[in-house]
């Protein structure tokens, strides 16, 4: 397959990409003959065999090649789950009304577009180029809608300043600060100019209710990583109680965005494939970790970005991990393993990079977190991410249900340790706080070290401890008459620890809409006719059969190739119409089929065909058993064309001109 | 492998079953650390792996082997859809409510247990034998849990036999129906005696909002086949305008059950893998017909029902389809191909029938529906639906957006047809009935041949026609001045018809579920050992890989064997533990593993190895290249153990006593 660079003559037009994926029905308005919904969109034929087959490769990339556990969750999740992970209260983004017209605005995006508005009319207004939409060098030309009109205006030059370096912090602003630039800069509705209601906060999570009383609250799961961690007793179980180790999931989630648009960049309803790495947070050194160490990769670390600048850091990921910019080895091998599949599966490795959070800008379970951020006339979107969730999820889940979700380790040789420890009384206990006991115990165990001293001290000088027990309404006093805290020695023969998680998580969708822009081009010699350079791997039909004319001699030789084919298991199509040759293999360059084998009258004597290779329209002559080997070969052994089809023989006559 | 029939000397127990299925994570209630929620499960590894594999298996079953079209469609879906379909005004079930304790009851099952349990104590007070729950031959004992105490009490001969007869025709009862047995059988609240409401319709469909705003409500799709057909007109374009062809789609789907119990055979969000064939209503025939016409199957067609009995009518396809019984060509294509899929992935076919719906038990949108149902221990199970949904679904959605979802093809030659036809007076026709002209327009354009001549008649009569336009609130009166109905004479050269869909839908839990019991079992010397006899393509694991010791010299063949099986692609788990070889292979029985492989201190000498066949611990010996081809031979090309070992050497210890 010929590189992406050496193809570019035509610049690219989104347009022209639009019009071939929806006209070849790639992907679509969900819902379009009612007039859609935004956000939600269907696939059709060949955009669901590519994501099949983006995921066949993930699959064998990931859980395969790493014996990850894959499990297959409920999407509808009850209240109270999602209100122990924090979801319910801090999965949300920030909207302003326009109480007059009734429009709603996300607030981040709003300010991002207004403000990069006014840059615009201010390179106007000096005589400067301004870029257009193809080719936008600017990062973050994500949402184009709302700003209709750019208006000429120079600015001061601290403005602008001011301007850049807001845009380059944007993803980091809450709430409050998003309301203080609205204020300070004066951005109003840009349609009528009307003023904005302060930014409020918008859950994103699809809410519904469960069972016929309709009192079961719940919402569509806004991840599938939820599922993995309310397992991880089992799944540790299963696997042998051996650390560490990873359980994987791919499956829809739901996100209710306040104004999608930007097509499969941003929608309501998404595939998500998750990795949830389970690992002693003492030890995340990986063993594999060598095998990618050499690897160098684009990283954008947050000391770059906070002080507005977003110029790439290259380094090798051994490097990356043993400078400390990237926190440890499992984080920089998973960092590693996404690029190596990302490159498998059409990504371009130079509109690729590594963004690292801003400390503001992280999820609220995240303690690191990199995303693999790749560019497309959107500008940088983030399509993977990989987040260290520390403890978090396991610790609030486990504290909220009284279940251990620990890991138990016998220890080499025992340990002899001080620690404080409770001791109750428990048949003054139970009569004493009746219904709240339980909860007054579990809290009590839950405790830490540095806790339990200052609750001794306490204990010590006043005969009672306070404590404030979540779910006890008042606050609990619990008198010396009903516990000792006091430091004992023991010896343990057990080290018990709740696992660090480390979660490389992938939006299938827009890693999907960013290989169609790195690899759609147009022939130089006739832009309207496209090429979509889909890896064969990945292409969603291999082979295109195409019978050189409509002769009764050749049927009965498509039968018995397609036979072939389809005992081979290689997808095929077979274009048996009309239309020139020229004109049946474009129709399916557009499509991404890599692999074109043309019959003819010397079919019939001889057995050969003419194999044709979609970016060079190359072509090679020979059996077909010989053929379908190479297009195996090029397929699915990650064999390049000219070994696959050394032993073939070159075939003059240009196919496209036939 | 060994038949299903061969091996049944201990009784099957459904909690063992169950057991295994909990402690192995095949699947587990979901959100079990907080209490869990009816009807909504997780699959564990084994469980994911098998299901993975099952659709995998289906994917080229009908996708690949019939050149369908896959779409991957949006779940969520707003009320206008659903509207139209027919869903939010008839999907639903009936319920009764305690108003006292509040308990909700779905009535056709509380109608139906009560009356069993009644059948029951009747019998016990006869003396008679009462089956116990593993072995019931009763057809409908599915969900158990509401009445806990049989009275035994004789009822009346004639009591008895009516009681007969309403439980073989409970699927056909609607709402007021289930009313009247309830009071006329006395039927209570069987924990409290308490009296019930009479049945309410409940509407299965979770209910969400979209968007911020909050005003459009939407559900989560009930089926995939919505989508389906709303991308009709795609679909029809991507097969290059030919008919007949079939969209598949596999997701999953939502219903709010009532009351789920039954574990995986009645959930709330399930996978769901549905074809739509669309095919012209003229011509139901099936190329491909011949290939499946004499293939014998078990059929239970609704005639036989509707006299009260279940006795099955076994006959070929061919006849059932000659005889009418089977309506037409393609359904009994469809059926012949869902018998042949659930024989490929362990369906045991002494427990499969075709049962046909009733009249009044159909869904709003099918003309005739037959249901694969397998038999398990709570009764017989629909599992596949086959029905023909004739034009309902194209036909509603065209007429409520106005698109044309119809297929145009050119007649051989012209026919000259005479028919009515409307004429408007448009000038007219807009000012006069204003925002309602177009939906009075298109009432006109879509009324039937039949239809048009009674309009034209009363035309004729009474100088105007009286309409009921859905949509518009009041009688639309339209004269003979704004409109003319009569039959002209037109030389037509394209027919234009919408087609008809015929629907094989399968619920995949409901598939995995029955399997597990058709194929579960206990080695007859330790009815602790069990056994689940998946076949080797759709087990999760192929091979177990088991090294004799944990002596050194053993563990580099373990790496050098692990590496070889995951080139070839071969699922394969590795027990180095220090349990006894008999206990390894006995816990890997019991998770369907088919194939041990077993490394001792020959191979480190020879590079030979012995395989275990899981049903009948036979071993056989040779080199691991002949043992891996034997292994992928037998899973994945239907090759039988006899055959794929012809070669190889038998080994004569008994694998499971080392």
């Amino acid at each position: 397959m010929s590189s992406t660079s050496s193809r570019t003559p035509v610049p690219f037009s989104r347009e022209q990409l639009e019009q071939v994926l929806k006209r070849r029905f790639f992907y679509a308005p969900a819902f379009e003959i009612y007039g859609g919904v935004s956000g939600l969109y269907d696939y059709g034929p060949p955009g669901c065999a590519f994501q099949a087959n983006v995921i066949d490769t993930w699959r064998k990339h990931f859980i395969l090649e790493e014996d990850m556990l894959e499990v297959d969750c409920t999407m509808l999740t009850p209240h109270e789950v999602l209100k122990t992970s924090g979801h319910v209260d801090k999965f949300s983004d920030w909207m302003c009304r326009d109480l007059k017209t009734g429009e709603i605005f996300r607030a981040d995006h709003l300010v991002e577009e207004v403000l990069e508005a006014r840059l615009k009319g201010d390179k106007a207004a000096r005589g400067q180029a301004v870029a257009d939409a193809g080719e936008e060098s600017d990062d973050k030309k994500k949402r184009k809608k709302k700003v209709k009109e750019i208006k000429n205006v120079k600015l001061d030059d601290a403005v602008v300043q001011e301007y850049e370096f807001v845009l380059n912090q944007i993803d980091g602003y809450l709430g409050p600060q998003l309301g203080e630039l609205i204020a300070k800069y004066n951005i109003t509705n840009p349609a009528t100019d009307g003023p904005l209601e302060p930014p409020v906060e918008f859950n994103l999570m699809f809410e519904t209710a469960i069972g016929p009383s309709g009192q079961l609250k719940g919402y569509l799961r806004p991840e599938t990583a939820q599922g993995q961690f309310l397992n991880f007793s089992k799944l540790l179980e299963c696997n042998n109680e051996k650390m560490p180790f990873a359980s994987a999931s791919i499956g829809k989630s739901f996100r209710n965005e306040i104004s999608p648009r930007a097509g499969l960049l941003r929608v309501r309803e998404f595939l998500m494939a998750e990795i949830e790495h389970f690992v002693d947070p003492d030890n995340k050194k990986h063993p594999r970790f060598a095998e990618v160490k050499d690897l160098q990769l684009s990283f954008l670390p947050k000391g770059v970005q906070e002080v507005g600048s977003n110029e790439l850091v290259v380094k090798s990921v051994g490097e990356a991990v043993e400078s400390g910019m990237v926190d440890n080895e499992t984080l920089g091998y998973f960092i590693a393993r996404i690029y190596k599949f990302l490159m498998k599966i059409g990504v371009d490795p130079s509109r690729l990079r590594f963004r690292q959070h801003m400390s503001n800008e992280m999820a609220h379970y995240a303690s690191d977190c990199w995303d693999a951020e790749l560019h497309s006339s959107y500008g940088w979107i983030e399509c993977v991410g990989c987040a260290d969730r520390s403890a978090y999820d396991l610790s609030v889940h486990s504290a909220r249900t009284n279940e251990k979700m620990v890991v138990r380790q016998a220890l080499p040789e025992p340990v002899t340790v001080e620690k404080f420890e409770v001791d109750i009384d428990k048949k003054k206990f139970g009569p004493k706080f009746r219904k709240d006991a339980g909860a007054v115990q579990n809290f009590l165990a839950e405790r830490t070290q540095c806790e339990l001293e200052d609750l001794a001290k306490e204990l010590a000088d006043t005969s009672k401890v306070v404590l404030q027990v979540p779910g006890v309404e008042s606050d609990v006093e619990v008198g010396s008459d009903l516990i000792k805290i006091a430091k004992v020695t023991r010896v343990e023969h057990v080290r018990e620890y709740t696992p660090n998680v480390i979660e490389p998580s992938f939006g299938i969708g827009r890693i999907l809409y960013s290989i169609f822009e790195h690899q759609f081009w147009s022939r130089p010699e006739d832009k309207d006719r496209s090429v979509l350079s889909l890896p064969p791997l990945v292409a969603p039909t291999k082979v295109l059969v195409v019978p050189l004319s409509n002769h009764a001699d050749l049927s009965p030789l498509v039968q018995k190739i397609t036979a072939s084919l389809r005992k081979e298991q290689v997808p095929f199509k077979v274009d048996d119409s009309s239309a020139s040759i020229g004109k049946r293999y474009a129709r399916n360059d557009e499509l991404g089929t890599p692999f074109g084998i043309t019959i003819d009258f010397d079919t019939v004597k001889d057995n050969s065909v003419t194999l044709r290779e979609r970016d060079s329209t190359k072509q090679v002559r020979g059996s077909l058993e010989d053929i379908i080997k190479a297009v195996k070969d090029i397929t699915y052994n990650g064999v390049s064309w000219a070994e696959g089809t050394a032993n073939l023989t070159p075939f003059e006559t240009a196919s496209d001109e036939a």
